[in-house]
This record gives structure tokens, C-alpha cells and sequence, in this order.
């Protein structure tokens, strides 16, 4: 009664990976700012789950494999409207992005295979690459390039016989980086060449700044027969909970094998098709107002990045994630440790130590993810929290000798 | 960009393998008594829904990994109500039981193992087992014997150094078969004598009848350390599409295990834990009644299938399924047949073909599934359609030579 090989290579996620730290913290009576997790705090309008108030009970029943009809026919116009090449029969409807993650993974590879995948990577792939057996092989992005990806030669020579994918989120989490068109169409050239299938992570689609414009594989007609999109309705429109998302493929050999996983697990949620499809209606003025709030959450965070003596912060053009550098010889302990030992005011942050986005051993090891998901007064709070922490950690550390009475806020530290 | 192997290992379910004969039917202006999905129309009582109407929208966020806490506090008090040994530590909210199926196959297996299985099962198990890589070893049951199991010695031969497991349904689907509590525990111990897991699926534990009893794999404390529970509420209280199930492990090891599994999906669906948790509250009424009519059904579905000349029915003490053994070759050419070429009065019925519930090749060939899902008049309707289906066909194919005339309704043979 051995548990199976792969349940001990199946990695947990490490965004969560603090939450009992948190939750005591919580216990102790602080207030927790939580910029680990990466759920939107702005709530889906209100208008959107009256969608929810005349459920008619049939809908509670199952749908078809790939969702109800109407459902299908609002993922339709949302492609439409972003004048994305998919046709209704390319469409199926999935129990968030993660589903399509399950799928596209058991789609490309056996066990023993290899996956390319950019590294810092959403940390969760790995639970799934678990499953399937595979070998993540790190695309290695830096902190100094934006994490925008190497060379074409570079990525190449890290094909194998055994390479069957290219996986990767675009824009990034927990990079918030936008791929030029460039870089995606390099992604889709090395797939023709190398015979791999790209399953293209496009959760964050609309989460752009600056003008910066998001390129969808989607969007290169010589790559449509090996391309699968990954995309999350319930993500995009702050119903992580209502688990809603899509598998896009163009190639009808590869719907004809999603159909078969998928009639397995019978439909995708009735209710999160519900609220999606509604949601989907109201596209435009939603991401206007979410576009603003966001961009301005990260130029917050810029600025007090940039004050952290010591801190190298990558600032991003897209998604809500934010990389930063720390001066910190182990993020884990200084993310653990904000919760443990450290608060302001009765208030402390969680952050994610950014160790478990990456494969390559030794990487990440000073760098944490934070999640802008709070609304700016608090965000500020949190952020300086982090950066006080910092300066107390390496005087508590002994990393350097500072006097913590310099700090002009009443800080707390736990014996 | 060849597909993984697993892909085309992957059994698509032949519950819905007709969809398209039945829709082409519906196309043809028919009405199509869908008897071959599990899906209950006896729905889901309104005040049930209202637990929609006013969803506070942070129950729209990602719940916890294993669900938010008012849903485990309802789980907790179902078991109770059951008097089975469930702590809340020890219940985590799936998507659905097929999510509680998939990680339950892939803690167990890893590529190549092997899983006991009775056959006929549900057959959608063979998706997930496909993923796993797992080879399902059928432990044959036979409707002679009303697919109770076979002795315990005939079980153990079957038993190799790859077996890592036994899953089973109780009560049965496709079988309606409810185990006796003898032949649970002596499930339990081979289990426990060849070092097993063993995989209770009893998402039909209340749907018992004629006082029949259902025995929870969870009574045997000796085997809890093995024992992992899959449950499903959705398809309890006729909410199929909330998609909301739960996997029980009394194992802190096989719960380190599903954590790290579960972190990855991020959350269960929040509405289904919403309207699962309102109607837990509300059980025994409920189960009252739902039991009431169903053995009205079985009943009537056995007074109708026991006047079809040459066929034999399981007549079924749990769970809403009725295997049949109809006088033809090919089950399945019938089915296709009932859908494309027969209809009474401007209806036909739709049938899953057993051969898809078997692993061993050339069982369940003369075998349908009935989901009774009707009420009492649609389902007779339906039913007699079977019933004159048969002579049609039999006639139809010159299996017999009868004078069609001989039925008194009016019968429509496309040509």
C-alpha cells in the first residue's frame, strides 16, 4: 500500500505554501495582507451573478462534454471580439484554466517526456507534469531581462528526442511579462521545427499596460495544427471560484482525444457557465476600469520597490504579478518570517519566495511573487510593510547592522 | 506532435457515445426518452437554488484547497447523519466525484499497475485510469447472479506483484447492485492481506430500496489506513452540473498526498459548495421521497422488461440503473438502431450499450444500461418503445421471422 512514484514527484504548490503560517498570524489577531495568492480583490459586478438569482434548475443538470450551448456561444463572441481565429467546434468548455492545463499535459506527453517550459513558471504546472510523468526542462528567464525569453539557438539546445512541448503563460505569471510578437512567433517556429506541441497559457490576456499589446499564439496560422490556448473566464473576471475556463485547438485530432478526457469527467460547472457567459456580455467597460486599477497598483509598487535599498524589481506590462529581488540571502525564511515574527500596526503581508516557480536548482532563492490584488491604500500598507521588513530582517539576521530604532513606525517583532 | 500514447488509451465513455444518433432523432422532429445518462430529473427542490440568490460575491473567490469551511462543516454533519467515522480533517470538496476519482487512480498507480475492478463498472473510470497508465484488471460479475461478487478465492487469483489497488461502486452503476456487508469487508480484507488500496466509490449510498442496506467501506476501522471514500453530492441532490463531490481519507499520509494534488486545481467550484451545503441541511425528506419514487420506477421498469420475450433483468436494489440482456446479437447495433430507424408515436429511447462496461472482450455484448430518470408515464412509454423495439428489430434483421402487424401501435421503420 505504497502511494504511487508519481505522488511524491507531484510538487505542491508553494503560492499556498505558507497558508498555516498565515493563518496563525491571523489567530494572533493581525491583520494579514495577502499578496501570495493570486485572486483578483476586484469583485465581479454585482449585475453578473444576478445571472445567478432565476437559475433555471435545468442547468443544474449536466451539460454537454464541452458546455452548454450558450456558454460555447459567449466563448465564441469573446474570441470574436478579440478578433481571434476561433470557430464554436474549437471550443471547449473546462473547470478553469487548470483543467485545460490537465488535459493539454496528458495530450502531449508519456512519461519520461519532456516539457520546455520558461522558467519562473506558474508553480502549479508541476502538480500536473506530475501526473503525466513528465520532465520539466527550464527555459531560464532573468530577472536583469524582464524575463523576456533567450535566443532561439539557446532554446534549442534543449530539444531532446524526448521533448514532445513548449508550455508557457503568456502574459507571464509570475512575471506579469508580455512576449513580443517576435518572441511568440519564435515559440511557434521552434514547434514546426522541432515537430512539438505549444500550449499556450493566455489566462491574462487582457491584462496589459502601457499600451503594450498582447500577441495570442492563436494568432499564427502555420502553428494552428499544433497549438493548444489554455484560458480562464472565471480568473478573468474575479470568479476564480466559479472555476470556468476553455481548451482552444484548432486540429481536429486533438479534439477528437480532449472529447474523450473530457466525457470522462462528464461537464465542466453548470453555474460557472452561467456567470461566465454573462460576464463575457459586459467585456469592454469591465477591462477599461480594470486596466486603470491595476496599472496603477503597479506603479505603486514600483515606487516603493525602487526604495528598498538593495531590491531589483521587474517592473511588469501585463497579468498582476509583480518579481522582486530582495536583499536576502532566503525569501522562504523572510516570508515566513514577516508572518511569524514581524508586523506594523497589527498588520502584517504574505508574500510568495519564489523558489517553487523555478526547476533550475539554486534560482529564485532571493526572489519573491507578489499578487497586486489589493486596492491601493492597502497595497501601500502591505508594500511597506515588506520593505520595513526587510530592513529589520537583516538587523534581526545580523545580514547587517542597522538600528531598528531608525524606522519612525512602531514595530513589533515576536521573541 | 504525435499524441501521447495515453491519449489513444484513453476509453471514451459509451454513455454519450450515441449523442449524435440521438440529436440527429431530435433533429427529425422525434421526442428521445433519454434513459442512457445518469442524470436524475427529479430536480433539485427551488428553495435549494435559492441559496443563489443572493450569493455574497467573496464566494466567488477561490474557496480553500479542500473547500470553505462552511461546505467541509456540512460534509461533516452528512456523515454524521450517516453514523460513519468522518472528522472534518479528514474531507476534502472535489469537482465532482470524477475529480475525487482521478486523484484517488493516481495516488494509487503508477504507470503499468494494475487496479481490481468488477465488471460490468462504470465505465468512465477507464478515462481516468487511462491517464494514470494504470491496466484494469476486471474481476468478472455476472447478471446470473444479480453481479453480486465472486468468492474471495476467484478474486485472489487475480491479485499480481503489479495490483495496487481495488476500486469498486456500491451501490453499483451500471449495476443498481448493492454489496452485502459480508461482501464489503471481504473486499476490505483482501485489501489488507495483499497490501492494497482500496477505492470506495458510494456517491449512491442513499439510493437503497426494499430495505435493503448500504455498507460503507469506512465501517471496517481495520482497514481505514487503505481506505479512500469518493462521494459526490451533485449527483446526490440531482445537482449533476454544480459539480461538487468529496474524497475521505482517514490516512494523514494519503491526505499530504491529496493536498498536494488539490493545491494545484487551486479550489472546488464555490457554488456548488453552496448549493451542496443547502441541501445537505435538508437530507431526509428529501431521501424520503426520492426513494419512494424510484422504486416505483425499478419497479415498473421490471414488470415491463420481464415480458420481453428472451431477455433477463437484474432486477436492482440501489442506485437508479437496471442492466438488461436483451435476445440480440449486438446491443449496440440496436441502440444505434431504436435512435436511427424506430419510433412510436413520433418518440424513441435512448440506451447506453453495456460493452462499454466490460473489459473483458466479447462480455456485455447482448447487455444495455437504463438510467430510470423519467417519471412513472414517460418512462413506460419509453420502456414499451424497448419492448416493441426488439420484436421490430429482430424482424427488422430476420433474427426471427414475426409479422409486424402483430402490434396494435402504430410503428415507423425508416427505410
Amino acid at each position: 500500500m505504497k502511494a504511487s512514484k508519481r505522488s511524491n514527484d507531484i510538487v505542491a504548490s508553494p503560492i499556498r505554501g505558507l497558508t498555516k503560517n498565515a493563518d496563525a498570524a491571523i489567530a494572533r489577531g493581525l491583520t494579514v495582507y495577502k499578496l501570495n495568492i493570486g485572486q483578483p480583490d476586484l469583485q465581479a459586478p454585482k449585475e453578473k451573478l444576478d445571472a445567478l438569482k432565476d437559475v433555471d434548475p435545468k442547468h443544474l443538470a449536466y451539460s454537454p462534454t464541452r458546455g452548454f450551448p450558450f456558454f460555447i456561444d459567449a466563448v465564441y463572441d469573446y474570441y470574436r471580439h478579440h478578433d481571434l481565429p476561433v470557430e464554436k467546434n474549437e471550443i471547449f468548455g473546462t473547470t478553469g484554466g487548470s483543467e485545460g492545463i490537465l488535459f493539454a499535459v496528458m495530450l502531449a506527453v508519456d512519461p519520461g517526456d519532456e516539457i520546455l517550459l520558461p522558467e519562473p513558471f506558474y508553480s502549479n504546472y508541476l502538480g500536473f507534469t506530475g501526473m503525466a510523468g513528465a520532465k520539466v526542462i527550464p527555459i531560464t528567464t532573468k530577472i536583469e531581462e524582464k524575463y523576456h525569453l533567450p535566443p532561439r539557438e539557446k532554446i534549442e539546445t534543449l530539444i531532446t528526442s524526448r521533448t514532445k512541448a513548449i508550455l508557457f503563460t503568456d502574459p507571464g505569471n509570475p512575471t506579469g511579462t508580455i512576449y513580443t510578437e517576435a518572441e511568440v512567433e519564435m515559440l511557434v517556429d521552434i514547434a514546426i521545427k522541432h515537430d512539438l506541441w505549444l500550449i499556450a497559457d493566455e489566462a491574462y490576456r487582457e491584462f496589459c499596460y502601457d499600451g503594450h499589446r498582447h500577441t495570442s499564439a492563436l494568432e499564427f496560422e502555420k502553428g494552428w495544427d499544433r497549438t493548444i490556448v489554455i484560458d480562464s473566464f472565471s480568473k478573468r473576471f474575479s470568479l476564480c471560484g466559479a472555476r470556468i475556463g476553455a481548451l482552444i485547438s484548432k486540429n481536429p485530432k486533438v479534439r477528437d482525444i480532449f472529447d474523450k478526457m473530457a466525457v470522462n469527467r462528464l461537464s465542466p460547472p453548470s453555474l460557472g457557465q452561467i456567470v461566465a457567459a454573462r460576464a463575457i456580455g459586459s467585456l469592454d467597460d469591465y477591462f477599461a476600469g480594470i486596466q486603470r486599477e491595476y496599472k496603477q497598483r503597479r506603479d505603486l509598487a514600483t515606487r516603493i520597490f525602487e526604495s528598498i535599498p538593495g531590491a531589483l524589481a521587474s517592473k511588469p506590462d501585463g497579468a498582476f504579478f509583480f518579481m522582486l529581488r530582495l536583499p536576502v540571502a532566503d525569501s522562504y525564511d523572510f516570508s515566513r518570517w514577516l508572518l511569524d515574527e514581524f508586523s506594523i500596526e497589527g498588520a502584517t503581508t504574505s508574500l510568495t519566495p519564489a523558489k517553487g516557480f523555478y526547476e533550475t536548482p539554486g534560482l529564485g532563492l532571493d526572489e519573491v511573487r507578489i499578487a497586486y490584488v489589493l486596492p491601493v491604500r492597502e497595497l501601500e500598507l502591505a508594500l511597506t510593510i515588506v520593505k520595513e521588513g526587510v530592513r529589520e530582517y537583516k538587523w534581526a539576521k545580523r545580514e547587517v547592522q542597522i538600528d531598528p530604532c531608525v524606522t519612525q513606525r512602531r514595530i513589533r517583532t515576536r521573541k
